[in-house]
């Protein structure tokens, strides 16, 4: 199979490690810990992985040895440095003892349930060092949760001789992990669960995890993107680019994105919500924006817009509610009505005020929502093309008031959606290095004999060398919270914090980025130069770190 | 204004020259040259220009000097390298004499016709070498082909002082670049006019034009993303990508990035046309090689799609030419039917074939066929979301196929289009150098007294030291060509060559590459790493040197 000059010079990089992960070590451990809410009831949820102890490796003259064989799970949407975390994990359980097996289950956690695995060799682990993609073994979106599945899993471990499963997700994967491992240490059946935080969005963060890895990747790769736009849009000085960008539950790469290349406009879902704001008075925001520079001749601009917003805005999330509910109580009905009709049979069984609003949205987009529903019935959010709606609705918005004479100028617009290229971007150095070291980390857990840990390292602001590492009980980072109307222990999805350091540094430098054309090109992801260029966190990290 | 580490990093970037532009030089003349057909009238149109010498610099003893002020012009879409065009031609005149200016034309060829210009300093190069987009003076559609437009930049240049004009633009930009080197050899007012190839799309090239600046960098922009969109694909194992990539006259763009990652299907306009393939034909091709997958399992893919393929259906475009004329023959009479009741109209009045193609075609296509037309009454193709259209007439026929038993598989889709993001990226190390070396080469031109030439940099495979410079005389890549009813004197455009190297090769492999999953990841430009993952060519340009 051929392979591109840079798969074949970057196969070669030896990611870096903490420096207690590098020679011998000691597992150091911390004081006992709560759940981050919910305390009484996430304890008698996790009976026997409440309250452990942080836990953090230092370097001693011995190294550690142990003997396991392990299985490893790929779990949702790919991000970059998965084949990395795996690969740290395989060299750190060889470093263990060199008959240490670790094996893959196929095509996400299905593959525990359904026995399907491969032997990951040093040839094949070889295959995949710094690359990206979740390729190696494929990844998955089945849920561990469920007995049986759970039980299925004994099985395929006692059959392989694996003592321990590593699972590699993001917030609801790490949640199922830390449940497996408490049903595991309640069957005594001699199983260990890590975690690994994973997810180019973001959201999986606390304390202790500084970054879900991918991140640092996926928006440098959206980030080259943006940069290129903005140069076009300030060269041919004809067109506003509206951009969306990945991210449905949390706006950190947006957010990320925006620091990173100083658009003219980005809107956060956190703080449209914080802010109460509807739909009218966001396109309000944005034209305002766009008129005030064409009253400066600049009839061009950028537009970041998070996958999520239309979720945000707290009028369009009751008009779905109510949109859901209605049409499931009148199905039957709603099913004779003719295609035609059916827009002017959704617009008088609304609410008033839902009903405004569901006309004021452009025909394609009210068309999508009465229309198109997902196999459970319910409105597809997801499907509407956020970035053309908010396009179209500022230039109506733009039309009106030229004719009120409060705006002269043009209003050509591109639209782009980044998503899917950059959740599987070769890993940033900081990703392979992330990765490497979590993975490998992982190991040590085990070693260590830990259960219901996800595997931890931090001071990622400093040189890798200066990184801690250690592991987290995944009951410190849960709350409880309603799912599909059930109460669920889960771990807390980090949002924007408005009053975070990177949302202020945001907020205080937006004014200069709408008024003037102050764009940032990062460029590509470079492996091989200067250090400032190659090893720079994210500007979320280190806003956050500041 | 902040900018980003690679941003500074790249800004140190010295771009190499070919050996002879380095030291004291000496112009050799080749042989007389012929246009490439229609001697006779490009002779007659161009008696001043046509028959000059090929010439190229060689090393001599003594730098050569000489005093000019020049003005420059971008002309046309943003290509990667325009900045470093006009930066080695300001270094080249400061070379030949410090007291050399240089002017930059504001917003395109109107600048001269319009006298909007500014000083390219010492200080404004430096903020713009190695740097993508063409902001550092705009560029612009005008045309200059007026005898008025070309009397108003002599009076600009009386004014500045200035002798010569560089024109950095594609096969249109420098057609016109010739016509007024002629037109200002006629009037004797002493006003040289050089032209530079510019234009990612790859169709500005001959055999003495090995390729037009932008394309090498563009390619490996969309090639980097489309590595990544294929990665996903083979993780995700879910989804059929398909791609669209800029490029509506020439599908060099779409060839260079299959070369590059070895997507699943590539369809290559030039040879629709050659075959006199139909929409159908087109679709039934994809659709087979989807389900050939879907036979082993493989649910997933990537399709590559040039921008004009739709363009190059020989029966779409007698449709669309009925199209055009039917409408404008009843335009009083279609302006009064009813919006719902056009469609109908237009059927009605077509030919039955181009009737039944036009009601083949998804409601969305069809309705904007029919409806959006451009300011000149024509239909709009360019609106017509191909990468859409493919995917949903696949769709519908596997949908047909599967009830008769034909196919057995799942068809999601995801859809992209990459153009806006590769324009302006930061030239490549090879664009840097290549354009670096035009602009220098333009000043030893105007340095020589040449006009009416393409600055030329050949035997480009070849590490830079080694290329050759020197110029084309513009009328040699010339024939007559209708435009708009007229016989015109234009640079014949570059089309992809069915029996060159590079198609050759693509067609030699694409059935396994259809069939397997050959996917390779390019990953993004490099600039400081090993040379073989820096400074590679395009596999076009290596294919056709073969």
């Amino acid at each position: 199979m051929e392979k591109s000059a840079l798969q074949i010079a970057r196969a070669a990089y030896r990611p870096k490690l903490p420096a207690a992960l590098v020679g011998g070590l000691a597992l150091k451990e911390g004081a006992a810990t709560e759940s981050v809410a919910d305390q009484a009831a996430i304890k008698e949820l996790f009976p026997n992985t409440y309250g452990m102890p942080f836990v953090t490796f230092e370097s001693a003259n011995t190294p550690l040895q142990a003997t396991a064989n392990v299985g490893v799970i790929l779990s949702g949407g790919q991000a970059p440095g998965g084949h990395n975390v795996i690969a740290g994990l395989f060299d750190g359980l060889k470093k263990l003892n060199p008959d240490n097996k670790l094996y893959g289950f196929l095509g996400g956690p299905s593959g525990l349930v359904d026995h399907k695995y491969i032997e990951l060799t040093a040839d094949i682990i070889d295959e995949y060092r710094n690359t990206g993609g979740f390729d190696i073994i494929g990844s998955g979106r089945t849920k561990l949760e469920e007995k049986a599945q759970f039980d299925s899993g004994i099985e395929i471990c006692k059959q392989l001789g694996i003592n321990a499963i590593v699972i590699i997700g993001g917030d609801d994967s790490n949640t199922n992990a830390c449940v497996l491992a408490e049903y595991y240490l309640q069957k005594n059946c001699g199983i260990q669960v890590i975690g690994c935080p994973k997810t180019i969005d973001g959201d999986l963060k606390n304390a202790m995890i500084e970054t879900s890895f991918g991140f640092d990747t996926a928006c440098k790769v959206y980030a080259e993107m943006i940069g290129n736009i903005e140069r076009d849009a300030n060269s041919a000085k004809k067109y506003w680019h509206f951009i969306k960008l990945m991210g449905r539950s949390a706006s950190h790469v947006t957010l990320e994105c925006a620091l990173q290349t100083h658009p003219n406009i980005t809107l956060i879902g956190e703080e449209v919500e914080a802010k109460n704001q509807t739909l009218d008075e966001v396109v309000t925001y944005i034209a305002e924006a766009v008129a005030a520079r064409a009253a400066k001749g600049l009839n061009f601009g950028t537009v970041l817009v998070p996958e999520g917003l239309i979720e945000f805005i707290p009028a369009i999330k009751r008009l779905i509610a109510e949109l859901n509910d209605m049409l499931a109580a009148n199905q039957a009905e709603f099913d004779t009505i003719a295609a035609d009709d059916k827009i002017a049979y959704v617009v008088k069984h609304l609410t008033a005020e839902n009903a405004a609003l569901f006309e004021s949205l452009p025909a394609t987009v009210s068309r999508q929502l009465a229309l198109e529903r997902d196999p459970h019935g319910n409105v597809q959010v997801s499907l509407i093309e956020t970035e053309q709606l908010l396009a179209e609705m500022v230039g109506k918005k733009l039309d009106a008031w030229k004719k009120e004479g409060k705006y002269v100028g043009k209003f050509a617009t591109q639209h782009h959606f980044f998503g899917y290229e950059g959740r599987c971007a070769a890993p940033s150095n900081f990703d392979a290095d992330y990765c490497y070291s979590l993975g490998f980390n992982a190991a040590m857990l085990i070693a260590s004999g830990k259960t219901g840990y996800m595997s931890s390292v931090r001071n990622t602001t400093k040189p890798a060398d200066q990184w801690l590492a250690g592991g987290i009980p995944i009951t410190a980072m849960m709350n409880m919270e309603k799912r599909n109307g059930k109460m669920k222990p889960v771990i807390q999805k980090a949002l924007v914090v408005l009053d975070g350091g990177p949302f202020k540094y945001f907020a205080a430098n937006r004014a200069k980025w709408a008024a003037e054309t102050d764009f940032v090109y990062p460029g590509p992801i470079q492996y091989f130069g200067p250090s400032e260029v190659c090893d720079q966190t994210t500007k979320t990290l280190a806003l956050e770190h500041e």
